[in-house]
C-alpha cells in the first residue's frame, strides 16, 4: 500500500482526492491537513464521506508527512513550493495541484502569481503532469506539477495537430492563430466564499471573464509550444463561466494551411490517442457533453471540419475536478508508483 | 413626486427596490447609500440598471436623507433602529426591510437578533407591513416594519382559516398544530459571500435548515396570533433551501376540527381575498408554480383537501424579493402616500 | 458470475442499472432490450458508457432472457407482469422497478394503474423490495417488486416510530395524522418527452403536484401499515418537483402522543438502523443534503424535535435513481444470490 | 390603439409577446390563435398572465385576423407564408417570428427548411427585421421577417467592423475568417416536448450542437454580407446549449488586418451605436452577463483586444426571447406604426 498524505483538503480538489483515494485499492490515506479545521472529522465537512473516510483534519505538524510515500498539495498557490524541499529530502514524492510547478519560466510565474518562486532548482526538476504527453517523464519523476483544468482540455485538444510525431512534421494549421473558447462550471472557482460564484449570481447566467489575461494562458502556450517541439504558438484564450457545477467544454478553432487540406483529421486524432485509457476520440459528427464525463477521468474529443472548409473545430470535454485536477493526480500517482494507469480510476460518469 | 432614499442598496432587496422604484411613476429616487461603495455608480455594480439609474452610491452623510419624503432601509438588522428617530423627527416616513420593527416583544427581538432594541418607543408605534392584513394602519403609519419573506407567505396562507372575520368565530382547524413546510430560493440568503450558498454547494441540491429555530418563527407566530385576534397558535416551521434564485413555496398543513368539516374552503379563501390586487386564489385543484410570480408582486394560493379528509393543504407561492420584500415595500409606500395600491407594481411575471 | 438481463434500458433507471451492474464484480450483463432501439449500441444513447458497456439494445426475442439468472424490468408499468410467468418457469429471478408487484390489493392496483393485474398468483408470491424491512423474505424470493422512490424515503423515515420491534409496542406518535412533504428532482419523472419537465419549465421553479392523489400514496400506506404490523395509518403525502436532477428529500411530521413524550428519538433511530449498510442516522441537529448521497446507495436520516415540543420532524434524503430505484435493485439482487449486501454498491457520493 | 392578433401563442415567443403586448400602452390584443387549444383561457396555460390577459385561444377562423392592424406569427416555419397573402390584401401588417421571410435566396430557404417557399413575391417585398440595421425600411414595411435569435447577436456584434459607414471603407478585419462561438439558454429550443431539452438532460451539462450546419448560418452570412454592402463573408458558427433558461452569449473572433491595426475599436463601436435605445456598448474591459438583460430588450456589447494583439474578441449578450424574438418584434411594430421605438419596451432586466 502506498501511504498518501494530502495537504489542504478543504477545497473541491481535496474532497475529490478523498473520494478517489479512499476507493483506490493500492492507497492508504494517512493524513489530511488543514490548520484551520484541525480536529474536525473530514466527514463532518463533507457528509458524502460519512462511513467511508474516518480521518480528521490535522495540523501539518501532526501529519508527519515525511513518513508518507507521496503527498498531494491541494492548496493555494505558493504552499507546495515552501514544503517541497523537506519532503523530497525525506524521499516523499510530491504531486502539486496548484501552479507552483507548472510554469518553467520564473518571470512568467512571478508575473501571474505575484510571488517569487521559492525553489527554482526543484522547479527545474519538476515534471509537468499531463500523462498523455509526458508519460515517461512522470514515471521517473520525484515531483509533478499537475496540469491545470483548462490547460488539460486545450493541450489534449490541439496536440494531434501540433505534435510532429502526429503530423509527420507538416504544418497542418496556422500555429499563430489558435483560438480556445472555453467554458467551465463553477466548481473551477473553488470553495471560497465570494459573491461572484454565489448561486444567485452565477446560476441562470453566462459570462466571459479574464479576457485580458488568465493565469492558464501562459501555461497553455508553454505546453502547446512543447508539444510542437519548440515552435512558437499564438493563442487567444477566452474562459467563460457556465451555470453548472462540474465540467469544462473547450471549443477549439484552428485554420487549416494548404499542407493540411487533404488530411483525414478524424484518423489523425484516433491514431494519436490509440490505446490511451482516458482519451476518447468520438465518432465523426459527435458533440460531446460535459455530463458524459461527470465524475470520471475520461476526456472526450470530437473533430469537426464544417462544410469541409478551412476551419477545424475541436470539441473537448472533461470533468474539471477529475481529469482536470484530482483524477489526473491519481493517474500520475499510478505512473509514479508503477501501477496500471487506471487503478482506482474506473468510475463511470454519473448520467443523468 | 415622492422623494425616496434607500439606505444600503448593495444587496438583493436593494437592487430590487431600484428596479421597482426607478419605474414607479410617482417616485423620484434621490439617494442610495453604501459607505463601502460610496462613489461607485449603482449601474456598475448592477449592470441591469445601465441607462436607467444614474445614481452613485453615497455615504449616509452626503445622502441628506432628512430631505426625503420616505426612506427604505435595505440593510442588515440593527441599522434602521439607529437612524429612525432622526428621520421621523424630520418628517420622513420609514420602511424597514430588515427585522428591527417586526417583533413587538422586546425579549423575543433580543433573543433572536442578539442585540437590545435601540428605540422601544418607536417600535411600539411601528406598523407591521403586511398590507392585506394591516391596510388601514399602514395608511396612517409613519414607520413600517415590513413583513419577512417566509412570514408573508405563511400568514397570508393561513389567514382565512384563523381570522374571526373569515370564520365567523368558529374553530375550523386545530390552531395548536399548524405546520409550514417552506422552500426558498437562494436569493433569500442575500448577497453575502458565504460558502453555503455558492452555486457549487447549493445547486443540484436540496436541504432543510434552521429546524431547531428560525428568526421568522416568532414573527409568524406573532402575526398568526394577531390574525386570530389573540388566540394562541402552535406552529412547526421548517424552512428549506431549494436550488433556484427567486421564489418561496410554502406548503401549509392544518387539521380540520369538527366545526370545520362542512366548510367550503375554496369559497372561504375566495371571499377573504376578494378584491385584493395581489393575492390570487387559484381555481380548485391548482398547483401554483413559483415562476408564475417571478418578478411580480403577486402571491398565489391554492386550497386542497386531499381525499376530502381532515387535512387541509394550502399551497402558497410568492417572489421572495418582490411580495416577500421590496414589492411589499412599494405596496406599503403607495398606501402611506395615498396612491393606488398597485402603482408601479403592475409587472407581469417572467415566464419562462 | 450471475447472468443478468435488463428489459427496457432506455430510461434513467435503465442507464443507472447499467452503470452499477457493469462495475459489479459478480455480474455479467448479457442482454438489454428495447424493441424501439434494437441494434443501437447502448453507449451511443448514453455516451457515459463508451468503452465500458459494449452491448447493443436487442429485441426481447433475441435477448434470450430465459437463460439469465436474473432479469430486471426497467419498463413502464404493465410489462413485467406480462412476462413474469415465463421467466419464473425458466428459473429466472425477477426484479421489477415498475409497480406491477408492489401493491398487494388488486383493486388498488387497478384503480391507480388503470389496468387489471395479469398474474394475481405471482403477485401474491412477490416480495416487496425494501431490504431494510424485508431482508429475510427477499433472500428467499423468486420475484421482487422494488419499492418506489418516494415510498423508500417515507417508509424508512417513519419505520422506527411505527415498528413494534422498535417501540416496544407503545404508541409513540399519532398514526392517524402522519405527513410527508416530499421533494424530488426531475429525473424522477423519467426520460420521457414531456413539456412539464423541460428545463425551460422546471428549472428555477418549484411546485407541488399530485396533491389530490399520487400512485405512491397507497404504496406508502400499505408499507407503513405492514411496518406497524397491521395498524391503520393515516397519511397526507404531498410530492413536489424541485429543480435538480437527482435526489429526494422527504420532510416527515408526526405528532407525539403522551406515551411518546419521554422517548429519546435519536437513540431510537440509531438502534433501529444499527448495522445497516446503507442507512445513516446522522448526529442530532443535522440537516442532510441530497447531494451527500448523489450517485450512492446511502439514505441519510436526521431526527428533530423542535423546541422539545410534540412534533417530530424527520428529514430523509436519498438518490431517487440509486437507493430509490436501481441501487435498491442491486441491493436486493445481492440478497437473492447470497452475496454481501453492498457488493458493487460502494460508490461514494459525488460532491460537489 | 393598434389592434394586434397573434397566430400560434402556445410557445415561448407567444407567451413573451403576450407579456409585452398586454403592457404596451398603444396596443389592444384582439386575438390569439391555437387550433389545438381553442377555448382554453391563455392564463390557464400561462398562469403568470392570470388577471392580466383575459383572452382565450381561438381557432384561426374565429380570430378574424383580417380586422387586425397587425398580426404576429409565433408559429413553426411555413405557417406565415401560407397566410400572408390574405392578410396583406386586407391591409394587415405582418411580423413573422419564424423564418419564412428571412432568407432572400429561395434555394437556401428550401435547403434549410425543407419546403418550397409559398410566396416568393411577398418574400421579395419583406423587410429583414433587425431595427438597428434596417430601421428606415422597417418603418415603411408591410411585412417583416424578424431576425433570428443567434443572428441578432452575431450581426449586431460584427456590424461596426463590417459596415463601410463605420469603417470608412477600410478593411479592418479578415472577412473570410470570422468566428462566432455562441451559447444559448434552453428556451431557444422552444416549448416542445423533446428528450434533449428535458431538465434531467440539459441541466448541469454543456454541449455544442449543429456544428455541421445550422439554419441560422445562412441567415447570418446573408445579413453580414448585406452589412458589408455585398462583400463576401466567411463565417464559422458554433452554437452551444448552456444550462439556463434565457439568454444568448456570442463570443465573436475577428483577425485584424494591417489596415485595422491602429483603430480605436472601443470608439468605433460607441460611435456606431450612439443613440441606439437598445444597444449598450459597455466600458472597455467589461464582460457582459446574460442576466443583465434577462427580460429586457437590451443587447450589451463589450470589445476586447487581448494583449493588444491581432485578435478582436467581441462579447454580445441578449435575451433570446426579447431582443432575440418578441421584443424585437415589438420594436419593429413600433417603427411600423410611427411610435417611439421603445414604447412598451422599457422593462428593466430581472437581476438576480
Amino acid at each position: 500500500m502506498i501511504k498518501v498524505g494530502i495537504v489542504g483538503g478543504t477545497g473541491y480538489t481535496g474532497v475529490e482526492l478523498l473520494r478517489l483515494l479512499s476507493q483506490h485499492p493500492e492507497v492508504q490515506l494517512t493524513a489530511i491537513t488543514s490548520r484551520k479545521e484541525a480536529g474536525m472529522p473530514v466527514a463532518e465537512m463533507f457528509p458524502s464521506l460519512r462511513g467511508r473516510v474516518d480521518l480528521c483534519f490535522t495540523t501539518p505538524e501532526e501529519a508527519q508527512l515525511t513518513e508518507c510515500d507521496a503527498v498531494f498539495f491541494a492548496t493555494p498557490h505558493g504552499v507546495a513550493m515552501a514544503q517541497a524541499k523537506e519532503l523530497l529530502a525525506a524521499g516523499v514524492k510530491i504531486l502539486d495541484l496548484a501552479a507552483d510547478f507548472r510554469l518553467k519560466d520564473l518571470a512568467e510565474f512571478e508575473k501571474w502569481y505575484g510571488m517569487p518562486h521559492a525553489c527554482p532548482d526543484i522547479l527545474s526538476e519538476a515534471v509537468y503532469g499531463l500523462a498523455e504527453i509526458n508519460r515517461e517523464a512522470i514515471k521517473k519523476a520525484r515531483i509533478v506539477g499537475l496540469a491545470g483544468c483548462y490547460p488539460t482540455s486545450v493541450q489534449l485538444g490541439f496536440a494531434p495537430l501540433l505534435s510532429p510525431k502526429s503530423t509527420g512534421g507538416k504544418k497542418l494549421v496556422d500555429l499563430s492563430y489558435l483560438i480556445s473558447d472555453s467554458k467551465s462550471g463553477v466548481s473551477g472557482a473553488g470553495r471560497k466564499a465570494e459573491v461572484g460564484t454565489l448561486m444567485a449570481e452565477a446560476s441562470d447566467n453566462f459570462k466571459a471573464y479574464g479576457v485580458k489575461g488568465h493565469r492558464h494562458h501562459p501555461e497553455i502556450r508553454q505546453g502547446l509550444s512543447a508539444i510542437a517541439e519548440g515552435a512558437e504558438v499564438g493563442l487567444t484564450f477566452v474562459p467563460h463561466l457556465t451555470p453548472m457545477i462540474r465540467g469544462i467544454h473547450s471549443t477549439l478553432y484552428a485554420r487549416i494551411l494548404p499542407e493540411g487540406r487533404d488530411v483525414d483529421y478524424q484518423a489523425l486524432y484516433e491514431t494519436f490517442y490509440a490505446g490511451e485509457p482516458f482519451v476518447d476520440v468520438m465518432p465523426a459528427g459527435s458533440t460531446p457533453e460535459t455530463r458524459s464525463v461527470r465524475g470520471s477521468n475520461a476526456l472526450r474529443i470530437a473533430v469537426h471540419r464544417p462544410q469541409d472548409g478551412d476551419t477545424l473545430v475541436i470539441l473537448v470535454v472533461e470533468d474539471n475536478l477529475v481529469k482536470g485536477a484530482s483524477g489526473q493526480g491519481v493517474q500520475c500517482l499510478n505512473l509514479m508508483f508503477g501501477l496500471p494507469e487506471n487503478t482506482g480510476l474506473t468510475h463511470i460518469a454519473l448520467l443523468p
